[in-house]
């Protein structure tokens, strides 16, 4: 798969979230030859699991599908800048590229906050691409989200 | 329970995961009225999940427990310093107070590294108290780890 293609179904993953009422977070998880190896949304509330972020569940997805708590190599696409949870996550399971839509001035621990990626306490650093293509796309669906939850 | 006595079960769940090849951490999750919610160590090679910290396991535990996302008054007792990945979570389950026994200057994101909950794109901060009184005795459990792999 490919990257507009890989970016496109974590966007989708998060309106598809936002219909369950969840924050709409949507990620995709690519192995090292491009397959698909995970896809999914947040799913805090059905689960009743503070962690389960979007990328969480496609790293934990990612891991048992490989049969490996490392995902070499992997690409992690998110519609949404990761937060400190997920950036220690993706550190601590090698994964290779992240690639993100929307920029998350308030809780983003990647180009904001903590830039966890770039303390020396952090010991692997995946490769980290923002694609302005799907930026306001993906912050309007959260936007859209957050307008009807307070309407 | 008492703080000694959770913190000491904490190392005894610490122990018990260095029998099972993983890491030695352990953690225990008390809720607002001091009662036992959860309790484990790291189980990252066994459940082949790189997000298996014993932290991320005893508040999944504690939120299906209390049936709730939100782990509002409860208290989390580690034997060592929460890396990044943790403390996010902890963030996010809206744990009240962290206790730890080991600093962890390499990896820690407390008091080392990110010092997370001092970020301001950190929305919720647990009462952190470290105990001395268990410091050297969970470090030397992680030592002793350390020493009989490389040996």
């Amino acid at each position: 798969m490919e990257d507009g293609e890989a970016i496109a179904l974590a966007l989708e993953e998060a309106k598809s979230a936002a219909l369950r009422g969840e924050v709409p977070v949507g990620a995709v998880l690519l192995g090292a030859d491009g397959a698909l190896l995970a896809q999914g949304g947040n799913r805090i509330v059905e689960l009743k699991d503070p962690t389960a972020h979007a990328e969480m569940l496609v790293m934990r997805a990612g891991a048992r599908a490989l049969n490996n708590e490392r995902l070499t190599g992997t690409t992690l696409y998110v519609s949404l800048e990761p937060c400190a949870m997920c950036a220690g996550a993706m550190a601590m399971a090698r994964v290779g590229r992240l690639v993100f839509a929307a920029c998350d001035p308030k809780g983003g621990a990647v180009l904001h906050g903590p830039r966890f990626f770039e303390q020396p306490t952090c010991h692997h650093r995946p490769v980290v691409e923002q694609v302005e293509t799907h930026a306001a796309e993906a912050g309007e669906i959260l936007r859209d989200f957050f307008r009807a939850r307070r309407g």
